[in-house]
């Protein structure tokens, strides 16, 4: 009987409320903070808890700041308030478009504050409720300060910032001050993480007290993503790019083109598109890459187009051999394909036909034309077949004709040379429009072994991008040779990989999955200072995980991307010398800021771990 | 001078056309079918070439139809027409609610042929286009006919149906025979899948002339959702039902509640919830479930909630102690978690405790209230970790006063006297619903070893789920001593495997990942009969593949699920004798299908490899 009488006291006790979408019960949770977790409690006495968002931004010495600044001071007072509640100064010594960027980027942070709402749709979210309006007049004032810098981010461009948080009566202050736009845009992204959902009052809470000091590890924080296996939409590469800006990554590579698809309409070249799109609605307008452009600018990122070249070419190619001109690229699916080329399709570049150069040349023009100014432009280079080139007639014609042997040092050969006459065509196409050639990327491959590199691969002119492993013996010939780095090894850094196969059975090649916990230890200094000592340090640009897209579309890449590409972006912005599991309490919660942001990031664990801190362990 | 003659020509030979969203580019490619596979070829020519999806559905002995029906004859005839030229006379000699199930049935297939537009919006698609209307007025009727059957899917349903298409002028008529309203569902979406979106005359295609007979291979074709590790919300489960449908799986399995959470709010305890949810907003009404319950049922599907227990549960029970009631579970979220259960949060109930009991009656009289139906329930029943209840005071004590001594046969005795009260009360809550005892269903587990299974499991009572490997000797003995069994052996069919460690670093227990082709080939008949011989093989009611939600959320289920749940299904209805190479073309067009319904599920190749059929291979 008394379990009964038990069960009506409940009944009566709390009131569930229904409406037409939304049940809703009371919590009997809450949580306090105590040896720097959060720790969660029965809310039925008389104790002063807090939600779990208001915790975990106040929580231990830096919040549940990600990435973690070089130097933060959170404190853990809060106010209550509501985003439309901004106002702010700014005061700009900065050239270019710098100060209208500045202008952009607070909207997006006051976007971006608006997202924190469970139902947050296009710029709004309904923030009335049942709170007492006169305890939400608690305002955020932004007072920020960029120094100079030209709107443009390159290798050399000082992205750091100062935060400080301070509160008089009902105004909180944040005052930023930047070397340019880019550390003031990080400056808005850490002070947004200041903030959270409240849902007890449907606000917003807000840490009234902090001072943060904060500059990157390296200078190249990128992210790759693929779209020729699979198209991506430019909805998607939006995400992507917020995904970033939330974590201070700065370097989207579009690895644009490839063997399977030519996705890039070019007005001057509509054949490249025309045969070589997936279909008429998978391609990208001039419009398209120049709104992405833009988009990407004002969240402190810069895109770095690549063309594949000489191997990785295909379709979009097929519309050479008309009118006598010969085919631009050969090998182009043929079969069987494991003779010519890594996977289904193939394909090469003809270097027995000059049109291909003439063809080659118009597109870095159109290039040129839809990003105006490319700042590193990547060449590919990768995974070149011999046997394709000595198997077509038109080439091994051409370099009998021309008096080469037909040994694997002379088709290497015209490879360099290839390389070397694309890298002209491309500072050509910059000159033409009175900029500077661009700072060239190229893959780790046989063109980087055997001493190639120094023959065809000026130091000066290219950055190498390193896909073996993360103890590969070629980066410390690299370094010693005074090449300058970016780590993308494939055993932590290929988000693609732990898939089943693609063809045939069993799984990908790169298996297993890369958990965060291994693209969070994947240290580039570390990997390098292990193999070289410390002098080539800055020789070490930085790194970039690389979402190929065989097995991803729209439908996937957010959650292959995320939230691998956070710990990704707090490696390469803090290069914590402390390992994952420092950082996970962290990125657990900046998940469901991602979340917040739109994007579907993956799950890595139980909902019961975000709530009962540091009991997931082994 | 010749090169850029060339441009000029394709400049002036098509005209891309700019919209608002929208580029729309020719497409120089089409498809003809030759030796059973499309072939892409160029348009020049004065050919004949067909629509991708054209060839796609009329290519083949079977077309793209999925799974594979036991007897189909398609033929290559198609018509244009528009879904809303849709009639229907349906003829039900059918009990329950069966006939109105069928209508019902009728118009989600006619919402599902909307579906197939690229821009189909709630119910509904710009079918308008720039085609010419008198050649769209071409008409499907559906003449369905339902020969018996209540309108409740059991065991002993029958799932069989006979489907011809064909035409007469300008009307193809669908005729569909079938035992039960659940085989005329079936019916309805192998008659979808004759259909496919036509992009150059913005209208669907469908295959004229068509037969099929069909019945499953396997009763039991489920899928297990956890809704327990992470939330899963209601709109999520409904797109799992979408694509269960659409590959004709029958069962979904609702492991509702474990240690971590417990989402179901139960009217009559809702401490069960106040305590368990994650949040107020992660919970399922009683009005949720029967939604679900009936959106199943249209469906073709049957819902299984699992309770599990006397392990897997913890947070939703720690409102027992109050007023001197006793815990009704022990070891919750008790530390170190190694040393009391296989994850973290422990909990197991407390067997000391007759109020737990009283509980677990009212949980069931709820489970009955709410689904009223209750054809199979699942009591979980695996991991149960003895350590902690032998270092529980108030169970040891118990287990001396009733003098029991303290080894682990004592305590298994213990589990399988509460698998025997737990069932009894189940028993109880049908009876008093007028209804007959639901099948109860369990894991494998230390209950199904030792002898210890005949002691309480009734053969007649108990279907028991495989999670073991597919090659577990257990499964032998079981078959042998008369159980039915459900596979699910974790080395094929748990859809979680191959993630990063959600405990530690590394990667999940179960990796690698189970790639489609695992899941297609692993044939629960070969499984058995490799250990049995034939004698045994009506007791293998089917299977089922398990997501368990450690790290997966409504962000992540559709693409973990789909289309892996897709080849399971292929594997249960139709159990091919041929491996899955043979599928793959007619699964890469069905992942397209699921994409239509909304699901994102994952890619597993590049679109190359779905226009270029054949060429991705090992």
């Amino acid at each position: 009987m008394k379990v009964y009488a038990l069960f009506l006291t409940f009944l009566v006790c709390f009131r569930p409320t229904f409406s037409s979408n939304f049940f809703q019960l009371p919590s009997p949770w809450g949580w306090a903070c105590e040896e720097d977790k959060c720790v969660k409690k029965s809310a039925g006495g008389p104790t002063s808890l807090l939600t779990l968002n208001t915790c975990k931004i106040t929580c231990g010495p830096a919040g549940a700041l990600w990435p973690l600044p070089t130097m933060a001071i959170v404190g853990n007072e809060v106010a209550n308030f509501l985003p439309t509640n901004l106002t702010h100064s700014l005061t700009c010594g900065a050239g270019g478009d710098s100060c209208q960027l500045l202008q952009e980027a607070v909207t997006i942070f006051q976007d971006n504050l608006h997202r924190y709402h469970p139902n947050y749709k296009n710029g709004s979210a309904p923030w009335v409720g049942p709170w007492d309006p006169p305890t939400l007049r608690h305002k955020l004032h932004l007072d920020v300060t960029i120094q100079g810098g030209d709107g443009i981010l390159t290798l050399d461009t000082d992205e750091s910032y100062e935060l400080a948080v301070s509160r008089v009566e009902s105004v909180t202050t944040a005052v930023i001050i930047a070397p340019t736009f880019f550390g003031a845009r990080h400056a808005l992204e850490t002070l947004s993480q200041l903030a959270e959902y409240h849902e007890t009052t449907n606000s917003l809470v807000l840490v009234t007290n902090a001072t943060v000091s904060d500059a990157p590890a390296f200078k190249y924080r990128g992210l790759l993503v693929d779209t020729s296996r699979n198209f991506i939409s430019v909805g998607v590469l939006e995400r992507t790019l917020e995904g970033m800006a939330s974590t201070k990554l700065n370097t989207l590579h579009l690895h644009l083109t490839d063997t399977h698809s030519w996705p890039l309409y070019l007005p001057g070249l509509p054949n490249m598109a025309y045969y070589g799109a997936y279909s008429p609605s998978n391609i990208y307008t001039p419009q398209d890459m120049r709104h992405l452009q833009h988009y990407a600018r004002v969240r402190g990122i810069r895109l770095v187009p690549e063309i594949d070249g000489p191997a990785h070419v295909g379709n979009g190619w097929q519309w050479g051999p008309k009118e006598g001109l010969g085919n631009l690229a050969v090998c182009v699916n043929q079969e069987p394909w494991q003779e010519f080329c890594v996977e289904p399709p193939c394909g090469q570049f003809n270097l027995a036909n000059p049109n291909m150069y003439t063809v080659l040349r118009k597109i870095y023009f159109e290039i040129y034309d839809i990003f105006n100014s490319v700042d590193i432009f990547h060449y590919g280079g990768d995974e070149v077949n011999l046997n394709c080139w000595n198997t077509t007639d038109e080439i091994v014609e051409w370099m009998t004709a021309n008096n080469h042997s037909l040994t694997d040092d002379a088709y290497y050969e015209q490879w360099g040379i290839f390389q070397e006459k694309a890298r002209l065509l491309m500072a050509d196409a910059a000159i033409s429009k009175r900029m500077k050639e661009p700072t060239g990327m190229i893959w780790t491959s046989h063109l980087t072994e055997m001493g190639r590199e120094l023959r065809y691969l000026n130091q000066s002119k290219y950055i190498i991008q390193i896909w073996s492993t993360g103890d590969d013996p070629v980066i410390t010939k690299l370094l010693q040779e005074g090449y300058k780095l970016v780590f993308s090894n494939h055993d932590a850094w290929y988000l693609d990989c732990g898939a089943g196969a693609w063809v045939g059975e069993g799984n990908n090649w790169c298996s297993p999955y890369k958990g965060w916990q291994a693209v969070y230890n994947n240290n580039p200094h570390r990997l390098a200072l292990e193999l070289t000592g410390n002098e080539y340090k800055d020789a070490i640009l930085g790194g970039e995980a690389a979402l190929w897209t065989e097995q991803a579309d729209d439908a996937t890449v957010d959650a292959k991307l995320w939230p691998r590409g956070a710990a990704l972006g707090e490696r390469l912005w803090s290069n914590p010398s402390t390992s994952w599991s420092l950082a996970e309490l962290r990125l657990i919660h900046h998940r469901q800021r991602l979340m917040n942001r739109g994007i579907m990031a993956d799950r890595i664990q139980p909902q019961w771990c975000h709530q009962n801190e540091r009991l997931c362990y082994l």
